[in-house]
């Protein structure tokens, strides 16, 4: 059932030579100390936990899904699964990225990241278990009071204890500001949170002792709308205040969905009749409180696209490589044998190139922002802190968006390599596209994820985080514009930069006018917005290839090739978007939503 | 579990007013009766069976899927399915675009095409069962001796029994060059066959009394490749010689394919072991007569990605129109509500308007197509039969190809709109994506037909039926030139159709040096070929609707902001595809593929 090897030399390409992240990590004091030696043996066992014991699993959890005891109200996962989780506590991997006051190791993120990519690319319905629980714990690490973090942060660094969010109810998912679950104080300082959850990826399970909840909930007299949202902590069971488990709380999960993919991650209704908990932050501040946990899954579900982008390709390459079929055009290539090997024919390379530079962008994208976050969280100077979180919140809706819709039309032409081959679910192809569809949909619709790059990350902000960004290319493109075998590369990004300034003022002088206008241009707009980044991405790790390659190392020749497909046949599409932005909402509300 | 009304008022504009379709028969003497009456009647039926019998089967078919007894080697359908098929025979359906000669009713391909639309939207796992059958009446009608004729097709045309086309091995699907499967001459001029073959849809069912196999083999000296291949026809029941069956003949259901979609077709493996069967045509030509079978099921698999992208669009609406969450951001739009209707968000209505363009573009070009399929049949006048021969040709590659990727996208965007839900299977939307997908790969899969287009059809042909095509629609550019409101139609129509004149002169150039500059140029090609004949049609529809806008029928006015949508966020998607296909093969093919 396919294969999965771990890209650890593109990885190392990415950190090492396009990032040069030990040099980078120099600055920052907690990572000083993390060398080259440290970050390759992370990738060396990582590709061994992630290749040898969750990409096994990966299908036959598909095929087998969860399991709902309605009696027993209990949830149980894919067999493999609980004992695979087991191997990843003891190998202490939830605890990587972790601070080490909590038991953590205190690795960067730019590491864990790299991790995480080989986490989704061999399961991503699994990883999304231990994923939640990463999130949860900065949620709490950020806005818990001393006490909770003291009771749970272990627990998650740890992974004895997992974590979820439960944000959804049956009549609102983007519009959290609906939401009806109310919390009632006790007078102990703990509430009694009553209603219902839908959509609770990871909800209910049998991998971990403990779930602990974080749950947006209305308190008494609360303000209508997103200004009156609580969050609380809830946990499964009540910690018995010696670092074991109590009480069951009354969270229990009524139902698993039967969904498109993903099939091994119980997606659960969940039912809170009068369960305890303990409000996170202040009272009404909520939402704040959950867009840490939002960010960082948001980032999350980006990787889980480049996880499955590559592992896809992967399968398809060897298919390629292997599979007879027709003679190339321009004359037989194999001809001892009765047909040649699809790799021959362009459209099939064209379907290989387009998976693997999505990969590759995606991997440079994804890693840069994992730095960034390091150098926020850690830099001394509070101004470069503050520039890298703004970097941050400006490529965060990109690595959504961008890398999920890239997953899904990369994923697609991986599973068409194969054929009627790859409908059949037994060769896996398949399950990568429909696990693939999710990504693009939670964590904020990737429209959702436009609105915020357009409206909030830039317009609101004056175009002033994306002016910053665009210095830094417009630098580069200085730099190397002079040098001929760059221009390939300097000349479209370039020219790219200038049409993304261009475009931004004119949708910001239409969205005085009217506001619709940004919402119907923010879609295609962020697709620009991502060839941009990538764009430039591609075009520095062109410069590097090119002066690497006449080495015996033939990766150089390789990546070269990937960033004149990336330019020749994916870059284009800047040229369809530009036109879709620029036309306007009133193609789109002209007509009455009767006549439609 | 969702609904779907069959578009009738869009289907009568296009065939009573976008192509005129009575005056247009009346000129083919077997058609000269079919009024406006008959069309209409036939539409409002096949509306009630297939709403009424069959959608109903198309969620729950899928959730149960085929059961295959391996003891008794007998597939069994989703409940519901067999006695559905009871109906579509009862009441005529299989017999209706028929020679009555036959049986047939002899209903113009046209109208029944339009039923065919519906037929898919409402269930497409479940057409292919009939589907299959029509495809198997027409290769024999073509192809069969008197006797073969009068044995099976009035079986194939009252619905009694059932074809198949069993086509690929497990070793070749595109390259049929390669098959195995052995046929040995009896005495009585009947023959032996003995082989494997896979991906055999409906190939054993419970739905009709006999299934009428077409079956590609190898007589004994045949030559290699695709020139040594001969069709068969081998029923599961030999025929008794009175009408009924006798006979089981060796022709078994070794297993059925676990699918990613269409879970109530049975895609089977097929066993023959020394079954008895039939030649069809000459021995090792039996290409050219499955090619008769190959360009119907390819119109037709162009109808099922119509069929789902109009459902899919239909329920997304409905969903658009009730789904409450957020407010627009032009201010309220329904402040007496908790949120607006989605329907107001500006991208939420891109989603809609994809689907809505994508399917009334695919029913005005299938439409014209089943009407040229009439003239080509039907007309007196030769150099008219050969007139419309070449343009069937020339745009059955495009309806395949261009209308299966556009139902890709539509039925995704459709999927989309219901967010989190639509993921859920509950919904529905999930399944019309997943069953979406398969049409892009069998008959063909869309790169295979890119390279028909592009070689067979236009470089080959030294671009004659391409050129004639292009004639018609500069004759309507000409004609519509200097009026006003149809400028914003006919510039990027008459552009469109400059640049697909240069390209398409451009690559046939390159060809001349490197063959793979065809395969390298083909799929973006096959795209823009599409747009322009969309932009042709939509340019049409739009001048109909131009001219009645004031009408008090609605309709007009939804039409004009249908082909404005269709210009302004469609179109632009040549803007990409040119570039693409201008790129040219060596940032295709420059990479060794060891180093991939």
């Amino acid at each position: 059932m396919g294969q999965y090897v771990a890209p650890i030399r593109d990885m190392q390409f990415v950190l090492h030579e396009f990032l040069k992240v030990e040099e980078q990590l120099k600055e920052l004091p907690a990572h000083a100390e993390t060398d080259a030696d440290i970050i390759n043996a992370v990738l060396e066992e990582g590709a061994k936990f992630t290749s040898e014991v969750l990409f096994p699993l990966n299908h036959s959890g598909d095929r087998e899904g969860c399991h709902h005891d309605v009696e027993a109200k209990t949830v149980t996962t894919p067999k493999g699964y609980k004992e695979a989780y087991k191997q990843y506590v003891e190998g202490g991997w939830a605890a990587l990225a972790c601070d080490p006051e909590y038991g953590g190791q205190g690795l960067p993120v730019v590491l864990n990241n790299s991790f995480y990519e080989m986490l989704n690319s061999s399961n991503q319905a699994w990883t999304m278990y231990p994923g939640l629980s990463h999130g949860a714990y900065e949620c709490l690490k950020e806005h818990g009071t001393d006490e909770q973090k003291k009771t749970y942060l272990p627990k998650l660094v740890s992974g004895e204890w997992t974590g979820t969010m439960c944000l959804t109810e049956p009549h609102c998912g983007t519009d959290l500001g609906l939401l009806r679950t109310k919390a009632l104080p006790n007078d102990d300082g703990s509430w009694t949170i009553t209603g219902n959850k839908i959509f609770i990826s990871a909800g209910e399970h049998d991998m971990s002792e403990n779930i602990l909840h974080l749950v947006l909930a209305r308190v008494p007299d609360a303000p209508e709308g997103s200004k009156g949202i609580s969050l609380f902590l809830v946990p499964k069971f009540l910690p018995d205040g010696n670092g074991g488990i109590g009480e069951r709380n009354p969270i229990f999960c009524g139902a698993i969905e039967e969904k498109m993919g993903i099939h091994g991650n119980s997606t659960c209704q969940m039912n809170l009749d009068g369960a305890k908990g303990w409000i996170i932050g202040q009272p009404n501040k909520g939402l704040n409180a959950m867009f840490v946990f939002m960010n960082a899954a948001r980032l999350g579900v980006g990787m889980q696209s480049l996880g499955l982008t590559e592992v896809a390709y992967q399968n398809a390459l060897v298919y390629a490589k292997d599979r007879l079929q027709m003679r190339s055009l321009s004359g037989a290539k194999a001809p001892d044998k009765p047909a040649d090997p699809i790799i021959v024919h362009p459209d099939v390379r064209r379907m290989l190139l387009t998976a693997k530079a999505f990969a590759e962008g995606a991997r440079a994208l994804t890693s840069y922002v994992a730095l960034q976050i390091d150098r926020e969280l850690n830099h001394p100077d509070e101004e470069v802190r503050k520039e890298a979180g703004d970097e941050v919140a400006l490529l965060t809706p990109i690595v959504k968006a961008f890398i999920t819709d890239n997953g899904w039309i990369a994923t697609s032409e991986a599973m068409q390599v194969f054929g009627g081959h790859g409908y059949i679910a037994e060769w896996g192809m398949e399950q990568y596209v429909r696990d693939a569809r999710i990504n693009m949909i939670y964590e904020g619709t990737n429209t959702v994820q436009s609105l915020d790059l357009l409206g909030r990350k830039i317009l609101m902000d004056n175009g002033s985080k994306l002016r910053k960004f665009g210095e830094k290319i417009r630098a580069f493109v200085e730099e190397n514009g002079t040098d001929e075998a760059m221009s390939e590369f300097v000349t479209p990004l370039g020219d790219l930069g200038e049409k993304v300034t261009k475009l931004t003022m004119e949708i910001g002088m239409k969205a005085f006018q009217n506001q619709d206008e940004v919402g119907a241009a923010a879609v295609p707009y962020l697709r620009v917005a991502g060839h941009l980044v990538f764009s430039y991405f591609f075009a520095q790790m062109a410069k590097i290839a090119l002066e690497k390659q006449d080495s015996d190392d033939k990766f150089y020749k390789a990546k070269l090739a990937t960033a004149r497909f990336y330019f020749g046949r994916l870059y284009p599409e800047t040229a369809m978007l530009i036109r879709q932005a620029r036309s306007g909402a009133s193609n789109l509300m002209a007509l009455d939503a009767d006549l439609f």
